[in-house]
């Protein structure tokens, strides 16, 4: 194995930690394959969790501690365009490295910057869903919209 | 990149051929990632393509010519539970190297071999369908067994 095979493949060690999360929780679940030069990464995101036809699209973040993220215009526009074409939804995940705790956040929440890019706002990070909420709302015993009000008088 | 990790990549032509094609249907695809000791590759299907929540799993074989296709036990285990999990259909998708043409048949189409793996009958394998079939039967208009009844009379 090449050095620059093993440094991709460390890369990859939170969106397995995801994937394995999900499946645990009773989703059939896919992540994508390496982004080599013949992959076309571009349209896929990196990890497809599926529970009796409802479709999570979601891409993999990662921060130290909970900050501002940010999130490329190319990975949101594939994001909405998996969702689109699979009748599903778009998440960011983000793991938050120091806690150990992963957040999860709808791609409708994100912000766009005035470069056109997209962020994670720190307040919606806090406040955004664990991995387990997910199959609340896959489950369909509370819609996103039902928990986003909830959560926010709450919190 | 070492000679190990090309001779893999080779291997994946066949399905990354399959996702552009299902992709320029109109699914949503993902290819799974390269089987290595971490990837716990066993859960994966080789292709997973989604459109409008209906989720179908692929397995992908190649042959040189027609011939009696054999699957071991385990993939049509995993193409099983996936289906099941995700709400969806699993398929052994077939390339015929010879003539350049793909072949899907639904794994409950598979037989059962005295081993305990399984096999697609060379028979079945000719009556068996297009890809372009698969758009036929995610947008309702012609069911799996309506179609099966139909070509089985016709061919």
């Amino acid at each position: 194995m090449s050095g620059a095979y093993r440094y991709r493949r460390r890369g990859f060690a939170h969106e397995r930690e995801l994937a394995r999360k999900l499946w645990s929780l009773g989703f059939a679940v896919m992540r994508a394959p390496a982004s080599g030069s013949k992959a076309k990464r571009t349209v896929y995101p990196d990890v497809v969790a599926i529970m009796s036809g409802d479709v999570l699209a979601l891409e993999v973040k990662t921060c130290k501690r909970e900050r501002v993220v940010y999130v490329p215009r190319a990975q949101v526009e594939k994001l909405r365009e998996f969702a689109r074409r699979s009748g599903g939804r778009g998440f960011v995940a983000v793991k938050v490295v120091g806690t150990g705790k992963w957040r999860v956040l709808p791609v409708e929440e994100l912000e766009e910057t005035s470069g056109g890019n997209y962020r994670v706002p720190i307040e919606k990070l806090r406040k955004s869903l664990r991995i387990r909420d997910l199959l609340s709302i896959v489950r369909g015993a509370r819609s996103l919209d039902e928990f986003f009000e909830r959560e926010q008088s709450q919190r």
